[in-house]
């Protein structure tokens, strides 16, 4: 780390941080500047204490990281980028995988029948919300356990493969059971216990951003689900909140491509959520193929104005059998399957 | 709600969605403009269904609700503010009550030299993190049970009230049994499963807002643990997170204004979460009065510089007490005590 | 525009907003709803004055905008696409046109050999700044008039058209005696005087969108040129300014989709100014060309490390000649050439 | 400057960076890390280059800057507060100056009444638009120099000072004609090209902080004001655009705590423009008092639904005479007059 004293910092008081420096492990290194005093603290800043603290004397101006400290998540020490195994299918692996299905579960005709078509289009993954985090207490809160049985039953039907969302550390196990990848959603993007209890139930998980999260962050919710020994991280870019009102969120394209190359993990694309608006998905699911992402999971529904939740963003069974067509070129453009 | 058609709707076009405003139980009343025909929706927002779904149709341009849905926090119908009695303690009543700790407890030392300190200078509550949210899973998590102990000592010793975090619904009952009061954070603003567990505990809750919620849905979840039947909520404003990167957060205290008004419910402010700078909390402690909070919550630590968390943000007790001495004149000029 | 009144509104109330909306140019039309009365007030709300000023009325909840008001740049009233011609070149058309160059313009031999080597590989039009708008007074501010007359050289050199910003209505005159473009860069994208003098020129102009612009707001800066008589704009999505600090902005390309179908406008995209890093541009102009853009505009530098501004995100010309073999696929299989 | 190498920077590459410190003119510092290299670049950053060309390196993952670039407005160079004379009055002084009137000059019934009704109770100045920047050109534009005339008039009859704004840099000598200090609004607070023409005048100069301004920012376009030879700077906060939707900007408080600290200018408040609601005005009103600040700026009509802009973040006269008592305790307690 790099401690910037501020201008009039006497000599007292540059020891005082160099001591402080080395009490909390590290090797201190004082650099006389033109106009203020920095000290280089040598060590492994993904080991010892942060010296944020120093701040707290009022002759230190700041204290600047220099390591990254998500070790496990970070491509630095792990090239190669990983190719999470989910059944049959591949999720970081040459084939850009799609997942698609209805935002909520509401009954066993429209999830089969979204099952089949979008089987039918060339998605390999079922999605459906069976637990919903819903911003009023007052609106439809999903089938809860009904809902993971007919996804279940789609699944039977398609052999589609089931993501769905986890609400609950007490629901960890319930879902897991019916899930073939767990999804956490933006809301519980920093729900530790979650992550937690997620991790450990040994599934791959399907990790959103949250919606004012800093890339940084979303790589450390990564790390507390490797750091308990479970590899199969999805990372999934779902749009972030800016001061934009005329789409519901802004989709951070650039989050992909960094997430790329900073982690080893694969990054797939949520359109749908990041614009809340069914007509824009087919151009944001082309850029986001453009920007390497390794899969998409898009909103789907037979009859979307009489969806139960977020009608507006969901696609019909037809346009997204278009879309999947318009996507081809793409997808072979960016040397994909 | 208003439903706004495209200029080119069809006749055919405008009488489907009359049809469907009435399916989903509201009264259509169309309008012809001059460009624009509107479809009004009479009917009760809070207990039907939402419109938003029309968006579906392609010729739907806006739908834009016209009630507020949240009921139970809305001063509308509940226009005396709500008291929030802890203990002998009221908070959203006269006095101005103020709650003072450390970030995290660090040991029995630590804890009860500051709630010492901070009771003398006039704090009725102590706060102090047992467990806490660290964006690394490498940073200190807190002392958990061991530091819910220390906390009760803390309280056996000075008679001082208990504010503290629980992170997961596994630990409301444990952490039930030692706090006062407990605290939903940032993170966990939209954690519905955590929000009903909390809500069941029966515990006075201090909800903060997320780092990027806007007002609505701070009141909405305050509305999910209202809705459970526990009336005791008291928000709490924290900063939210903006382009600014010269302070932590940005501390909003137009939405203290707007919630005091909007809701019945007492709200505090945490200012040094918001700035992330003990050098700056006194001068916003004394704007949080100025704008009608009522309370404030304050970090405290007897060696900022040694905290096991946040040091940057932490005051002395020698610092607390000036401060307390300042605040004075603006808790009068407040007609507070 | 929707007028929606406070729950409790008396008669007399009603009554009032009523006169008020007639007064105003209006014809009111009032429906008592559930709990809420509302107020039509049908009229041309872009011919009108806005009716936002009735909420100065104690009783008035919300006034709602129902029309778009920015009528020469709408798709709605101009279904076709715009095609600018600038020299022999169109932009919007079926061509995604490359702009390329340096931030700024610094010797002949910087500006001559950059442009040989992005015509070379494939671009039209020739960007570099001669007079640069830099957040502090002490840094390099541009070579100014010498500036662009460098420009002027090599355009004489290689045929390359030549787009420059200019920062102030006095240089307007003398930019567009050099340029082929107008560029209005973010910081001058709501200084309407310099857009209105900029439009009186009769230049094509380049309109970026400002740091922190809802896509409405940069419509009307739009608005304000073709309002002057000066149909040729080309829209610039740049990155708007968000909390992430990973990239320098966060580049939306959904305001490229919604520009696309809301203005007739031809839209461009700058990816180097969106995240400040040369090693990103390339995939984010492959999403760009996905989103349908009509042009990119990338910085070029002979040697980036010795720039007199924004070294970091320029590329080498032997990076972009690998990057516009890159882009192909993907401008042909966006239909593009 | 401190320039961070990425982890397997080669010797040579070291090397490479070291020499290119030198050549931009400083003397570099090499610190060989546990996993990385740090050059610590020692030399005066504000007269020298900014070393973050160094970044098109791919071998360098980051270059921190270490001092502040802004000395003249710096608090370091220049401890005192500095005190702006305009007519007898002191802005920075003890006493806390009032500046109220209307968004726009209207007329001369209008502006007048206006001016004595704020005068009465308790303002020195008299704020008013006769230029007026517009989101949309189809909205009222301002009387212009007849506005200006108008404001003259208006300082006949009640002594009050003038502040207004301008727009255009060949508008500056006209307003400056009439005004007694000068006004530059947020859009165009990155306006060089008006900074410069504006500090030209020698007129004191009204700074309002951009929508999406760092502080940095802000303070940086100050010092594009003093370096012309014009100390006489007012700072000004007005709002962010932040993602909040209930107000109409977010009042940022802590920057006017760190504005204070950090320059030796004085800073006022608009609470009006910040939430563009009337009804809150007073209330933030006594939180900028008690965060220091030294005037406010208040948006006053004597019929506010009538207003040609901005209706809804006027007060009456009779609301402000009311405000005006009510902000007295609070700024006996603050230490002002």
């Amino acid at each position: 780390m790099i401690i910037v004293l501020k201008p009039k910092a006497s000599r007292t008081q540059v020891e005082a941080v160099i001591r402080e420096v080395r009490n909390l492990g590290y090797k201190p290194h004082p650099i006389i500047g033109v106009e203020r005093t920095v000290v280089a603290a040598i060590g492994d800043e993904r080991t010892h204490q942060t010296l944020e603290t120093l701040l707290a004397m009022p002759w230190v101006d700041q204290v600047m990281p220099v390591q990254r400290r998500y070790k496990l998540v970070s491509r630095e020490g792990h090239p190669k980028t990983s190719v999470i195994r989910v059944g049959k299918r591949e999720i970081g692996g040459k084939r850009v995988q799609i997942m698609a299905g209805p935002c909520s579960v509401e009954s066993e005709r429209q999830i089969v029948d979204t099952a089949r078509a979008v089987k039918k289009a060339g998605a390999a993954f079922l999605r459906g919300g069976a637990f919903k985090p819903r911003t009023s207490p007052y609106d439809f809160q999903g089938l809860k356990e009904d809902g993971l049985k007919l996804l279940s039953l789609a699944r039977q039907e398609t052999g589609l493969l089931i993501v769905t969302e986890v609400l609950s550390e007490a629901d960890v196990d319930l879902v897991a059971r019916y899930a073939d990848i767990l999804q956490i959603g933006a809301r519980n993007s920093q729900n530790f216990a979650l992550l937690i209890a997620a991790a450990e139930s040994g599934k791959p998980i399907l990790l959103k951003r949250g919606m004012s999260m800093r890339m940084e962050e979303w790589f450390f919710s990564a790390e507390y689900i490797l750091s308990r020994g479970n590899p199969n991280v999805i990372l999934c870019e779902r749009g972030i909140r800016t001061f934009e009102t005329m789409t519901r969120n802004t989709l951070d394209l650039s989050a992909v491509a960094l997430a790329k190359t900073e982690t080893h993990l694969p990054v797939i694309v949520d359109p749908s959520q990041a614009v809340g608006r069914a007509d824009m998905v087919s151009t944001l699911c082309k850029a986001a193929i453009a920007t390497g992402a390794d899969g998409l999971i898009i909103e789907v529904h037979p009859d979307p104005k009489q969806a139960m939740s977020d009608g507006a963003q969901q696609m019909t069974p037809r346009q997204f059998e278009i879309m999947m067509r318009e996507l081809k070129p793409f997808i072979h453009a960016a040397g994909r399957c």
